[in-house]
């Protein structure tokens, strides 16, 4: 233990920040300040930072504490400027789910409808994909770049979809770290804090949540949902920016892929206008808030008409190509997608008998496919682009006895005993119901635009 | 930050253990062994220790965990063997307050007395002070020992006050270090363990807690004081020991002298029999219990007579003796407390006014005496000996306007402007009353005896 009791600047000091965030007090912008600089500056060590999220996530934090933290946050590294690309740059995030491939089809379909978007992503995380290892299955595809790079790609392709520069919000990095490994992670005010520094910090000016429930998603409980949705429009519109936020369900996967070249292929397909009808659906309502936002189009059914449009013209396949060549990626792909990673082996699960399907479990298939090679469980593994699962039928659907349910994508190398513990695995993932059972709602809740009207 | 999610051994990890807790859980023993011994080894890192507390202090602990979790402290190092040496081995703790001496009369009156007493000592903590930098205000005394030293100290002398030894309960030293950083220090179950695993590890059989309370104690209300005094005895006696507790009053200084060469003359005069009246009534309290741990004398009146007769015959005195030269310290300070460090300036704080003493801050007097020199602000600050502040009334006291109620004994190099500042403070840490005031209560609360009963 490296005792620190000594880091105190002009009176204040983290031990006394800590203590009365235990306290149930509420911290002053100065001591949220003085903390996270400190912790980035590395003056404030990392036993203090853990303590004081555990503190955070038993008492919680006020609306202008979660405000201040995430200005301290945003601004423990560069803040880029985005002013001199034209019009009003919107971006769309989601709180991480299971199939989730939503921003590969959206942010080139909202770009091709003349929208700006600097789409700052992630990587898997738990059981969740990650856009990056998704887009990364791409030959040649590059995700990191220098904040320039990210700049001009948004200039001139209308969009671009980049790794957190470690130059942005340096501060989320260790506190991101921290939280993983000290039971902190599931706390709005630092799930906000952390998303909105970034979002912030690369220069956008409106953004929309969608935010997952059920299952497969961080919040399972509505309420929650509710409660992290409203806390990121409100932060969002006090930092001066506009949001808005859909709740939508993660119950089951979104659309039907889950592994990270599969997802690209149905992305393709939907970037067509073709694939998943749940996908499409989710990916046409947030484009159509996008456009809103932006000011472009703020009639909901001509926003949507002309999403469509975009999609079945090839102008939206036609941005993602330009995507793909100024990222270094190989844009052959669009009409061959067998040149993306592929699996050597692909087995089935078929129904038990007839049947509806009543739920597929989102959460054990993300872990499923973790383990499979597709996600990490420790930092530095890596991601096999080519595993995966393609579900065959979906929550409502009918099936009959010995029908394929499930296409699994596996590694050829795998043993008899590992390939039948996850066929164990995986049957338990589907619930059949003799009687009918209704589709899932796709959108939840929506939450109304909060912050400036913005005119581009 | 680095990131340790890999650190699992048969199934357990510290991430898991964290999350539990947090979620109010109970902790399986071989979970706190798992975590204790991970921090010992550094396998488990500062930073997930940190959130451990932090969730601890919100959840509290039920009294199967702090009992493991005392334990696996416990085992973390060496345990002494204490039983080649004959008799019920009686300790005393108090939990720490402003002018409390009691240990340095105490150990060599009960030693006298026949009880072996091997008392393992802190330092000033906070505003407190502490029995080894006292002590060591006596030219030459060592109060850091080997675990062979002090052995023998309480074998051949009766009694020894030493230092924890880095061999004893290793795992203490880092999570009482970053308790005290990370605003996790005032958590029952947390004092508990820390105490209670390094008292065991130094051998003892049986033990008396002095439960300091008011407003210079860590625990300021009565409640906590019980729920204290309480959670230490019963965790004591469910580790096959016996203990028993007394609440004190901590509201006021006890005794007259705060600082640590002006503590140890009053020391002397107490073990003449001399000395304050509140000093001696609650070291003869104290005394008596140990009396009664060790079976020497059961009968209060009878164990209190023969008390009173060793410190007025000089036997409690001479065994002192023997102890400063066993620990080697030079012996004439007993006769000649002038060969005590001395301040070279002595100011007076008067009565502002006829009247009474209502009350006397002990807290504050603590860290006013702290700031002069007499204790430390960081971990390696150097003790000044000689400073501190002598009460001349108590709580109850009538004074009138202009009379001395308190000696200040300064440095020489201090500014008129500190000085100022000093006599400001020191004016608000004394209230005073037209009417009466009772004295105070000194013995607040007297828990019975748990654990087995033991003849020496």
């Amino acid at each position: 233990m490296r005792c620190r009791s000594d880091c105190t600047v002009s009176g204040m000091n983290a031990y006394q920040i800590i203590g009365k965030k235990r306290d149930g007090q509420s911290l002053l912008k100065e001591e949220i300040d003085f903390l996270v600089r400190g912790f980035s500056e590395g003056s404030v060590p990392d036993y203090q930072m853990s303590a004081f999220l555990m503190a955070v996530f038993f008492r919680g934090m006020g609306l202008d504490e979660t405000l201040s933290l995430t200005r301290a946050m945003m601004n423990s590294g560069k803040v880029l400027d985005l002013k001199k690309i034209d019009g009003i740059k919107v971006d769309k995030h989601s709180t991480g789910g299971v199939g989730d491939k939503v921003s590969i089809v959206l942010a080139p379909l909202v770009a091709a409808a003349g929208v700006r978007v600097p789409m700052v992503s992630g990587r898997t995380l738990g059981h969740t994909g990650g856009t990056l290892d998704k887009l990364e299955s791409i030959p040649g595809l590059r995700t990191v770049l220098t904040p320039e790079e990210f700049v001009r790609n948004v200039e001139r392709v209308g969009f671009s979809i980049a790794a957190q520069s470690r130059e942005l919000v340096p501060a989320d990095e260790g506190m991101y770290a921290l939280r993983g490994v000290t039971g902190t992670v599931e706390s709005v005010p630092l799930i906000v804090s952390s998303i909105l520094s970034k979002k912030f910090a690369a220069g956008i000016d409106a953004i929309v949540f969608d935010v997952k429930c059920g299952r497969g998603a961080f919040m399972p409980e509505l309420s929650r949902a509710e409660e992290l949705a409203g806390e990121l429009v409100r932060v969002t519109s006090l930092m001066g920016k506009t949001g808005t936020a859909l709740i939508t369900d993660m119950e089951q996967p979104l659309g039907n892929a889950i592994g990270n070249a599969l997802e690209i292929k149905e992305s393709l397909q939907c970037l067509k206008g073709e694939g998943p009808a749940d996908l499409l659906a989710v990916t046409l309502e947030l484009g159509i808030e996008m456009l809103r936002l932006a000011g472009v189009e703020t009639d909901r059914d001509r926003a949507r008409e002309s999403l469509e449009k975009l999609l079945s013209s090839g102008a939206a396949q036609q941005k993602f190509v330009q995507f793909v060549q100024a990222q270094g990626g190989d844009p052959r792909v669009i009409d061959e997608p067998s040149l993306l990673p592929a699996s050597a082996s692909v087995e089935v699960v078929v129904a038990p008998c007839d049947g509806y399907i009543k739920s597929i479990d989102a959460r054990a298939l993300g872990e499923i496919c973790v383990d499979m090679g597709g996600g990490r469980r420790k930092r530095n593994d890596s991601v096999d682009g080519s595993v995966g699962i393609v579900l065959k039928a979906k929550v409502g659907d009918t099936v009959s006895k010995g029908a394929e349910v499930a296409e699994v994508h596996l590694r050829r190398d795998r043993s008899t005993v590992w390939i039948a513990d996850l066929f164990n695995r995986l049957e338990q993932v589907f619930v059949f119901s003799e009687g009918p059972v209704p589709r899932r709602e796709l959108i939840l809740r929506r939450l109304p635009p909060q912050g400036p009207v913005r005119n581009s």
